[in-house]
């Protein structure tokens, strides 16, 4: 949860003028997302949410990211639509921020997925990388593997704590591998690249909203389809649900269907995947900010989600023939 | 802010299968109130605020807050209404809490209040004094003078910090003249005692909505009026600003005349008003818990407050003749 900003009336009425979408009846904080300042935001047209953009996502990735929504929900995906400014913009500035206001949308996102929900949320996610082929911008993917290694790095010094040398030497081990074996050449396109259980909404036994585009970029579709495996299949044991998995597998395949390549890398795809998350983490668990509001996600549920793939050899483990 | 409690899926279909208001269709948590978990709630028929009720609650005083919101809304005063179960209880029970599903009213609170913003408090005030003077319940103020020394006690002893001999003598002082001035007879009814900014709600130049009824309590009405005047009407550098308060007295007094006594009272009033949220801030910041998500209030803010009353005769220090 965060809010990170106060909106004073004055700067939230100057914000409104920019719009054709009427005077402010009602503007409150709420508890999505960890990167912005997030607001419900009621106008005499609507609800909406308004986002300020906090430091962590850089202003030159915002036309990217606002533009991709609104190309998704073109398309007929269910991003929401960012609303346009009277000078055609999505992006305003309000209380020294970048600002966006962006449609409302219903549904409530799963504490505790079913295989359904997963079957779902892999249709979803091929919706999207489908929908988004066509988009004109593209944004590298800047948490790829090539950042790893300075992730690491950074995670090795100046920190409270000493990292073991068991835990040093099994992710420069894993590190060696991926960078040796990472695919250079599998489909890509857009990628959502952080489709976790919080950014899609569901509502009458199917999907009414995916959001939080601020990780998006373009990457192998399989490996967006990796982070998913790992968000959504795992239980909270740290067991593998191998019914999950397939049904997310099989959800994506009915809208895209994957390529040979694809699945054989699926697991060192997955690896990856883990090293990604268990890094960002381990990097915000050592570098806790005094009074944050957010407590820092646990990096070593992705350590252990690292352990079981490196078992993995073939897609069968995922639940597929 | 605060959001302490989640609620799965499950436990807001079954919350919600007992009121006749239709489905959930989303349920966000929102920074509103610090005791209290509150969710903004869409549902098929229309928006509202679903409370959980933390254990700074009493679950016996709920009745008399939940009846009293009720009481107020249908003698006209802008308080929200809560809504009645099936059942026509207010109360019903979520993740074993109590929690109550509260109409949602639109206004925004202002964080900067101008002269005219505290008229237009100072006569919601007496509207409410007025409105519940025929609300059958009553419930003991557990916030008054009675309870001030008990509360210094459990400030002076068990803490990392160790308060000055100066302000304990300070504190011992004041409350010494307090309890031997403090009057026992004014005019009383059914009092807020917790109308900071945070809870009034403003749209169009009027009062839309006054809420956060969880300190309401049967006391002197010029008590309230003493909170309001702290709450409203010195600047953040600490000066006391006369025209907020000729404003708010003059806005009050135009709905519910004052008696001479309680204009003779109101510096002895305001003194004890100050003192009463100096000792629960100061009570809080010595007690911060860890990983809390609410930052404590500056409890000398208050203290200041009270030194300002000290030096005050009569009534004209607040602008009235």
């Amino acid at each position: 949860m965060a809010v990170y900003t106060e909106i004073s009336d004055e700067d939230l009425d100057g914000l409104l003028a920019q719009y054709d979408i009427g005077q402010a009846l009602s503007c409150k904080g709420i508890a999505e997302g960890v990167e912005n300042s997030n607001y419900l935001l009621h106008t005499e047209t609507n609800f909406y949410i308004l986002t300020l953009y906090e430091k962590r996502v850089s202003k030159e990735d915002l036309p990217f990211f606002l533009g991709l929504m609104q190309h998704l929900a073109s398309s007929g995906f269910m991003s929401p639509k960012p609303i346009r400014a009277k000078n055609g913009e999505f992006l305003q500035e309000v209380a020294n921020r970048p600002a966006a206001i962006i449609e409302f949308l219903d549904g409530r996102s799963v504490k505790r997925a079913s295989p359904q929900h997963c079957g779902l949320v892999g249709s979803a996610l091929a919706q999207l990388h489908t929908a988004g082929s066509d988009f004109k911008l593209s944004r590298k993917n800047t948490l790829s593997i090539e950042s790893w290694r300075p992730l690491f790095d950074g995670c090795k010094s100046g920190n409270p704590v000493e990292l073991t040398s068991q835990l040093l030497s099994e992710i420069e081990g894993e590190l060696q591998y991926l960078e040796a074996n990472w695919p250079s050449d599998l489909p890509s396109g857009v990628i959502h690249a952080d489709l976790f259980p919080d950014n899609i909404f569901f509502l009458n036994d199917a999907v009414s909203g995916v959001i939080d585009y601020y990780f998006a970029c373009n990457d192998f579709f399989a490996f967006d389809l990796a982070i998913c495996l790992n968000a959504w299949c795992f239980e909270t044991d740290g067991s593998f649900n191998i019914t999950k998995a397939r049904k997310l597998l099989n959800g994506y395949r009915s809208i895209r269907p994957f390529s040979k390549e694809e699945l054989s890398f699926l697991p060192l795809l997955c690896r990856g995947a883990s090293i990604r998350f268990f890094l960002t983490r381990l990097y915000d668990w050592l570098n806790q900010v005094d009074g944050a509001l957010v407590k820092p996600k646990d990096p070593f549920e992705y350590l252990k989600k690292s352990q079981f793939h490196r078992l993995v050899e073939t897609v069968s483990a995922y639940g597929l023939d």
